[in-house]
Parts: structure tokens; sequence; C-alpha cells
């Protein structure tokens, strides 16, 4: 019996592409808004990884963002405001995110399992009206996912038993990792993700215990 | 320019007396319901102090409801079920809470700040719906209120300095606390928390940056 639906944000609540993109286009005419997001997107991994190797202690993912923004701007030969930052607490929802969650929401308590910090997270729901219950995540962990303490202390911090919470994710990766910690799993494609030539993640690679078209019908399967 | 607000929840934003006492007055038909909540209620500082003092790692409110739920029981002579512990998860807002908050969202950040679980103000929050946008308080602390770190763990969490979110409390004590940590503070009396009898935080007792009648006034003051 499932008590609580966790998810993933960047890619499955919201598109981070179009919505960094045009906050970059603003910020700097002069470069390609979206080579820049998915340069600014690619860095983003490599800055975890890291962390999640012990070779740096935590460190919220707005710092990890800000780094990165002046590495790719270094590298592009630009120079960009620290405000840029804040593109990533201006990233539109999908359409069906919120409709879907609200409806969720009736039966299950919801709550973000990204690797965005609490604060990220918090500005992100009052920008795209997520109507979650409480944020967790890598902050609470103080480790990134895939790591497997992220989603048992989600699954903690709400005194539930692993099994009792679901996941919900467009990477097969998210999905393997939380069902190696004892979760349930459920895929949602977003093959728009990373544009229209995206190869990644175009459907589901295992038997995930849930598999929707979008969040509304996520939410018929649940209801 | 205040950015967040944030809430002490027991007695300030909820009606923890009469909601323990009913379900108290359920389980236990034979006990004095109210007298019972008082008692209850009479443990948690104690409960609280050995952790704080360091006496103690820190162990979730949810599980010291439970340890002094027996305690009390075991005094009165009586035998309580476990279940009753989830009595703390269903307390009724005070009137003027959810109206309050849902005009205070409009242009801040809010969330409680107690020393209630992220699992229990999850609950809390879905059962009276309170509107708040995360959990913060005791738990990301590790420690309890009235230690600084819990106050100064909150505006850390939302990546602000603390003089730009302000505590709210119906407790004078709580205050004190948040002003010397650097939080603005603001006191709304709630003279009926301990019931008809009550002596204590009838009135503020410092000159606290916002003094107001509920939370409507407190909404009307800040907007």
């Amino acid at each position: 019996m499932i008590q609580a639906l966790i998810f993933d944000v960047f890619g499955t609540c919201v598109d981070w592409r179009s919505s960094v993109a045009r906050d970059v286009a603003t910020a700097l005419p002069d470069v390609d808004a979206l080579e820049f997001a998915d340069a600014w997107r690619a860095e983003y991994d490599p800055a975890m990884a890291r962390i999640r190797d012990g070779g740096r202690g935590y460190v919220p993912l707005d710092d990890l963002h800000l780094e990165n923004l002046h590495n790719v701007a270094r590298r592009l030969g630009v120079t960009a405001p620290d405000h840029l930052n804040a593109a990533w607490e201006r990233l539109d929802p999908w359409p069906d995110v919120v409709p879907g969650l609200t409806r969720m929401r009736k039966s299950h308590i919801i709550a973000p399992c990204s690797n965005g910090s609490i604060a990220l997270m918090t500005r992100l729901a009052r920008y795209g009206g997520l109507p979650w219950d409480c944020i967790l995540g890598a902050e609470i962990a103080q480790d990134y996912k895939p790591k497997a303490r992220v989603y048992l202390a989600a699954a903690a911090a709400l005194r539930l038993d692993p099994g009792d919470v679901m996941m919900v994710a467009a990477h097969n990766g998210d999905l393997h990792a939380a069902r190696a910690a004892g979760l349930k799993t459920a895929f949602v494609p977003r093959p728009a993700e990373y544009g229209p030539a995206q190869t990644t993640d175009l459907a589901p690679e295992a038997e995930w215990d849930i598999i929707a078209p979008d969040f509304n019908g996520l939410a018929g399967v649940l209801a």
C-alpha cells in the first residue's frame, strides 16, 4: 500500500531546458541559449560525482550551479552575471504536472526527491504552483542521488518503510537506484527533456511498478 | 525586508490541548482527558532538555511523544494504545490560521519552525490544511528549540540571512531565542492554549517587531 509519492523534479516535473534558455537569452544575448543551457546542465553530474565519491563535502546544488555557470561562460568566452543562477528557480512545469499532482495529493503524501536544495525546491514550487506537502531530497540526506541514502532518507523523514514509498521519474537510472533501495517505482517518459534529438530515456528499461504516459495517467492508476 | 516567515506550531498555529483531549477521551474513556493532555504536554520540555544538553542524541519528537504517553499512562494507572500517539497529527488550527497563512503566503515564504518532525508537520499540515511552502524546524537542525541552531538552520535552508526571516510565536521564550539568533520577531497571543486558567504568555514581554491579535492581523501588517 503506497503511502507517499516522491518525485524527481528536473526533467520529470519541469522543463529545465527551455526555461533556462529563456533566461540565458535575456542575460547573454550573444550566445546560443539552448547550447548554453545544455552545456550548463552537462556540468551537473560531474559536479555532484565528486561529492558522492567523498572527494568533497556536501555543497547545495545552488552553489554547484553557480560554479558551473561561470565555468561554462568562461569556456564560451563570455561573462555571466551571478543572478542568472536564479534561472533554476523559474522552471516551467510540464502541462500535466500541476493537475496530476493536485489529484495525487488527495490520496498520497507528495514530495520532491530531487538533487535540488530545500531553498531551490521551495522557490521552484512557488514559481510553478507545485503543491508539495514537504520538501525531501539531497539536502536532508546531505548527499546526491543516485546514492541509496537519498531515497532512504526521504522514506525515513516520513517515518515510512521504503516499500511504502514510490519514486516517480523520467529517468531509468533514478528508478534503478530507488528500486535497489527498496522503493516502489513509476516511470513517466519526457521525450523532449533534452530537445528534439533526445536519444535516452525514451522508454522504460525495466518492469517498473507503474508506467504511465504523464502525471494525469499516473494519478488515474493510483486513484 | 522580510523574505520568509517561520512559525511555531504547537499553541501558535494549532490548539493541541482540546485536540489531544478529544482523542484521549476516545482511547481512554476512564481518565480525565484534559488532565491527561496537560500531563502529556508537561513531559515535552524535560524530554527535549536531555537532547538539547547533549545527554542524548537527536530523537524525533514522535518518539519522545510515545515514550511520554506511556510514562503518563503508567503514572495514572492505565495502559495507552500506541496509536493514540497519532493524536499529535490531528490538531485543529485556530480559526484565523488558515486564512491568515493563505494571505501571508502570497508575499512571503511560509514554513513551520517547530520542534515537531518532518513527518509530524507534514501530516498535521494535511490534516488542518496548513499551506506551508516547506517544512523547517528541529529535524533539519537535529536539535530542539530554543537552541539558536534551530532558527539559524531554518534561515540557512532558505539561503537567507537571519535578519530577513521573521519568527512568529505565541511564546515569549521562543521569540527571545529567535531574536538572540538574529531573526525578526512577531508575537500573536493564544490566551486559551493552556485552557481558561492560563497565566503565562498572555501578553508580549518585549518590544517584538510586530505584535498582532491573530494571523489575520499579522497578514494585514505584513501586506
